[in-house]
């Protein structure tokens, strides 16, 4: 089960180290023995950050907190991120885990506890002990410097099977300035914040309310868009960075800014790309699915459709036996619940048209969409014939290896 | 695969003839060889009958057919059911194909065509060739009988392990009447019609509209309350007939009827035995799971977030692996997007409390919650502790069989 994903990438990208950001990691023996599972970033003074969270109504103890954190200037000198255990359903012990985890952080970077973001992931309902975190925060500080990023990427796994991180540069007024971002998931992911957890950093100077914008705008394609197992976690959480020590860029404060674009294009490709790397580590996957709704009434239904195909375990299970089933995508149209005309809907696999108005494609070859399902990349797209509304959502299939793995997680 | 079902019950029940019922069934070899596959059921003059339908947006031609034809006088003298293929997004000649089976039946039987009641069940997409049935229906008929009811039952199966049937009596107006069910279902059950396919049969005298109403009504809290994976068929079709032949027994024409009671109460008892043994038998099932969630602001919310515990892979690969994860159940509360406060939660597994006050009970024992979770049939309840809302939903865990039968059912 520990196998690296067939779907990973070919191996962890070059990514550049960004001004105002420091960060090491630790062995706090939270639930893994002999692995990181602690991560601090310690920031510059004048860090702006913005965070989008998970949309459950039984929100972790972290995510309370950094909802109440950002609500305020929107600055950040530090964050704290373990793995092993969500501090999760743990009342008011996890608030005050929380409180005393960003305390002591705060002594040891010099700031205040409010500019301390905190993150946990793991399994829901058990007690964090934050003395764990006492007896490393000291030392990891100390030890902390701008890379390399596959370190902080690999602190923060829990049953991923690779560190996914991704790193950009764009020009802002004139200057360079880059951008980089880690990720873990690999299950309870799904749309309303799918991530679990990721982080985003950039040595542009962008205020925080424009960072707010662009986060949560460019969350709504990438990190929205995809889903492992329609399972949402309780602990998801997007953060983003900006530190402003970009030698030369100018300060961002309108999010109108049309200076903005060419970072804003490569903060949304950074985040699909991650968004991309979760899904292609899902549990158990062997196939990355690209679903495509389009001639939908709205770009909203066309969503809709997509993620009930996405997630439904009749569709997944065939996509993981090679199986050309596509009236189980016909099913999955038709119970979304959205306008769709059963005789105007067309099918294809990847290249190969399966369905036409409404039945078997008359020129339908069994072999061409066989040998469609043997590739580890798949594209399912679905005309409903009605309007322009289009979307696209990614997920993987559903294989014996997720019941294997989320069978007995916790044991 | 073919094993039955460790959740079967013990033995085929005993179940009554219907006076006015008669029915007999044939190999067809539409797909399964050596097996029966069609069920053909013909009805004294004067059968009144009613039906509930799939809400899928793409339904089955026999689907369309049904609702056409009880949108008229609500009377039925056949009902002709196959196995092995739906018929569904089979376009013009799937409806043709409907057309000529009931003009084929309409002429043996010596009624209309529009008398004739049609379903199918199976494989999706693929053309039905009708001609299988002109081969066996003038035998099939020739050779109808009241009973035994087990071959009607068996002669609908797909992937079920076991043939699912229940009986029931009642008293009407001081006479003694008979019910008599019989259903299919294992895989691509899901709510708003959950059944795939349920026939049940009634010397009762009851007019049409009145059927209707009660058939309504009793699918609400059974066989919409049950989930096996979330996906929902082309073909979900449960019909009621009324040969109205009950020695005694007044007609009744009021669904407000008072001496309905008995009747009504029979009926929603014997849909929720059917509906019970659709669960038992789903897909790759070694758990059958009651979810019960109280506390809430309403009926409604309560089944909401009773069927997002339900159909969460994550919740369903736990019970599989009996794991007593509860954590889960508080995610999947959490991403229900219906009111809940997690510091008021609290949820059991059978009768030990794992979970109080958002966090884990105080007296929480691992060993008795995994005592619970080694039975074969096991109750989550959940309480929000907001109001009085209530309900209960039924539903199976989700097995590596279950991916194993789903990833390679076509070839």
């Amino acid at each position: 089960m520990s196998a690296v994903s067939p779907l990973a990438p070919a191996a962890f990208p070059s990514m550049p180290a960004i001004d105002g950001v420091r960060f090491a990691t630790a062995a706090a023996g939270i639930r893994y023995p002999g692995r990181t599972d602690v991560l601090l970033a310690v920031f510059d003074k004048g860090t702006a950050a913005a965070g989008v969270f998970t949309r459950s109504r039984c929100p972790s103890a972290p995510v309370d907190w950094c909802r109440r954190v950002l609500a305020g200037a929107g600055r950040a000198r530090a964050l704290l991120v373990n793995s092993g255990n969500a501090n999760a359903f743990t009342g008011k012990r996890g608030a005050a885990a929380v409180r005393l985890s960003a305390k002591l952080t705060a002594e040891v970077v010099g700031c205040r506890p409010n500019d301390v973001l905190i993150a946990s992931t793991g399994v829901i309902g058990e007690p964090l002990d934050p003395s764990k975190f006492a007896g490393v925060i000291t030392g990891t500080a100390a030890r902390a410097k701008p890379g390399p990023w596959v370190d902080a990427a690999a602190a923060i796994m829990t049953t991923d099977t690779y560190p996914k991180g991704a790193g950009r540069e764009a020009e802002l007024g004139g200057a360079r300035v880059a951008l980089c971002g880690i990720a873990k998931g690999a299950g309870m992911i799904a749309p309303d914040m799918a991530t679990m957890l990721s982080f985003v950093f950039t040595d542009a100077p962008i205020a925080a309310p424009v960072l707010q914008a662009l986060l949560a705008r460019g969350a709504r394609d990438t990190f929205n868009a995809i889903t492992v197992d329609s399972d949402t976690s309780t602990s998801d959480t997007l953060l983003l960075f900006a530190t402003g020590r970009a030698v030369g860029a100018p300060p961002i404060a309108d999010p109108r800014d049309r200076r903005l674009q060419p970072f804003r294009a490569a903060l949304n490709d950074l985040l699909r790309d991650l968004a991309h790397q979760v899904v292609r580590d899902g549990e158990g996957a062997r196939k990355f699915v690209a679903i495509t709704v389009g001639g939908a009434v709205s770009k909203r239904s066309a969503r809709r459709i997509a993620f009930a195909i996405a997630n439904s375990p009749l569709v997944k299970t065939a996509i993981a036996g090679e199986d050309a089933n596509w009236g189980r995508v016909v099913m999955a149209v038709g119970k979304a619940g959205e306008p769709a005309d059963r005789d105007r809907l067309a099918i294809w696999f990847g290249d190969v048209r399966v369905a036409v108005r409404g039945e078997r494609d008359p020129d339908y070859s069994e072999a061409a969409a066989a040998a469609v399902m043997k590739r580890p990349e798949i594209a399912v797209t679905v005309d409903l014939g009605l309007g322009t509304g289009r979307d696209t959502v990614w997920t993987c299939d559903l294989t014996r290896e997720y019941v294997a793995i989320n069978g007995d997680y916790r044991s």
